[in-house]
């Protein structure tokens, strides 16, 4: 009760006012991050403001660093897996209260749009008109603001630098394989690339108890850790000569029951899905593809019964499911430390830009 | 019981023997059909001999015969919707005896293989070795051998002119809607191209409960037809300036539940998924495009939740389903009659391929 007050009190002196704090801005494309002072202003209607304590780097905030993003506008302030303790809220928001901990989120959930009733899909349209030069979630700054059906509350028990993860890519890979693909037990899967997005399907596939988890990539050194989050086997597609939809297929005989592409490469989507088995494979796009890029196969791929498929976010309502995750995480259920790989300051987060 | 013994005099007069019959034989490509006589030998071990009583015309008969089938082998006898009576058996055929009237087809259902043994495929594998110089089901003639998995008896009280279109355009989009897209009641449905197979997948569509069915072609005379199929709305493709996709999403508020292109155009098909509704829209490949050709798309379409698929004889397991489908057209439930736009004595085959 004490502690409740005096947070409370933190608050109030801050409440109302435009708060001046350190934010990682991009000025333009191509160039490093800025670290500077920034003004935050009060929360509007329906906006929340909040202090952020962690936030991890997804290699979308590098891409639209790079300005290749056609929808990327400058200057802006990235970021898109954070958590952190609510500061202030604006009029009508009821979802969190100050000094909650939460976890920001870049597909919100209203609840009314067409998309968030249709059980279907997560892909929540409602617009978010007012998040002015905070462009989505804006977690590289110590305070950010955001919708309040854009913010989600979490178990307090739950350390923040690492449920931070759950803002973007573990969900994306955990989801596409359990929501998008649905494996099934016993079936066979392909993930293209082992970053930690590939890593998040290979964890959705043991969920889902998949019988052979194949990993596949350039680097050998990733299987090792590929292997703790479930992968069964691994493939360097630089040992082979032939094309690796034609590698793995043989592997299978006959194909792979799901497969993934976690990579962004429009060649490795097209053989994701004709690595897949004939009759019933199921390929999901999870990677983000430079823009204008396009997917291509003959469609008697299709027709002999394959299925192409993505996923945003791993298909996941976002407010429905992110607490659901972080308790899984507590149970000990969902695996979030083995993606940490490096901890940071974070005025040296722009120094992580510089070396891309 | 006099009949059946007098049918079985007749068989015994021919079984064991080569039989002479007429046959419309295409001896090479974008050639006419030649109609001659040709020798059928007796049925071997696991192979039907079925005197065919009608036969209809597809347009993959046409395409093969165009020479763009890079699997295409000529001299053929062409024709896989035929129906007729069985003549005479080949040892260890157990699923039909002589004078049972069946159809041929051309996908067979060992009851054996991986793909019959999942619920996810109807695309039996077993290997047709015996077919000589048959291929698939030869049913421009007036008789032909089968392998026993690829022939299903039906019901006697159906007329076998109607029922021979059991054997491949009707199930294909019928299926398409109710197997493979898994039309949903009060969907949203377009069909790209009013030939049968669309006519078909717009009455699986009403079958299914949808709420709009829109035909898209560029011959308005297609639409009077398609009504009766089920079909609610008729788009020219050719009154608008504008690619097709932004049309159909601009008239159904976003897009469609469920697309399904029916012509074999790659354009199109890539038309029918962009004009699928995000988040949800699955748009099916029913179509046979030419040899080589690719599909293709920017894979934000998938990302963003549209799914793309294809058909083949509509996900029927053939021998399961062809029976309850010649069932379902006696009882009125499914229609045939309207799909038959000209009869012709058999001797006329050849001249329809003239035309083309
Ligand atoms: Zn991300
Ligand atoms: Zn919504
Ligand atoms: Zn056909
Ligand atoms: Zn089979």
């Amino acid at each position: 009760m004490f502690i409740h007050s005096r947070r409370k009190s933190i608050k109030m002196s801050t409440q109302g006012q435009v708060i001046k704090c350190k934010a990682a801005v991009a000025w333009e494309p191509k160039q490093p991050l800025s670290y500077e002072e920034v003004e935050v202003a009060p929360p509007k209607a329906h906006e929340v403001r909040i202090k952020i304590l962690y936030t991890a780097v997804c290699h979308t905030d590098a891409y639209t660093l790079s300005g290749q993003d056609p929808e990327g506008t400058f200057p802006v302030i990235l970021g898109h897996e954070g958590a952190g303790i609510v500061e202030s809220i604006g009029e009508g928001v009821t979802n969190v209260k100050p000094g909650d901990h939460v976890i920001p989120l870049y597909i919100p959930q209203c609840g009314e749009c067409k998309f968030c009733k249709s059980p279907k899909t997560n892909l929540c349209q409602k617009i978010r008109i007012s998040q002015a030069h905070f462009m989505g979630c804006s977690t590289f700054s110590e305070y950010t603001v955001v919708c309040d059906i854009s913010v989600v509350k979490v178990n307090e028990a739950a350390p923040l630098d690492k449920v931070c993860l759950l803002g973007c890519g573990v969900p994306t890979g955990y989801g596409a394989a359990l929501n998008t693909a649905k494996v099934e037990p016993g079936s066979t899967c392909a993930i293209f690339g082992l970053g930690a997005v590939g890593l998040a399907v290979a964890m959705g596939c043991k969920a889902a108890g998949a019988s052979r988890i194949i990993g596949i990539d350039i680097n050998p050194a990733k299987f090792e850790i590929a292997k703790k989050f479930g992968a069964t086997e691994f493939v360097n597609s630089k040992d082979y000569e032939k094309p690796i939809q034609e590698v793995l297929v043989e592997l299978t005989d006959g194909g792979l029951d799901y497969t993934f592409e976690c990579i962004g490469n429009v060649q490795l989507m097209r053989a994701a899905l004709e690595a897949c088995h004939k009759g019933w494979g199921v390929s999901v796009v999870v990677g983000v593809a430079g823009a204008g890029q396009e997917i291509s196969t003959r469609p008697f791929q299709l027709v002999t019964g394959r299925v192409w498929k993505g996923t945003a976010f791993g298909g996941w309502k976002s407010r429905d499911s992110v607490p659901d995750m972080v308790d899984k995480y507590i149970q000990k259920k969902l695996m979030l430390d083995e993606f940490v790989t490096q901890n940071l300051e974070f005025s040296q987060l722009i120094n992580i830009f510089k070396r891309n």
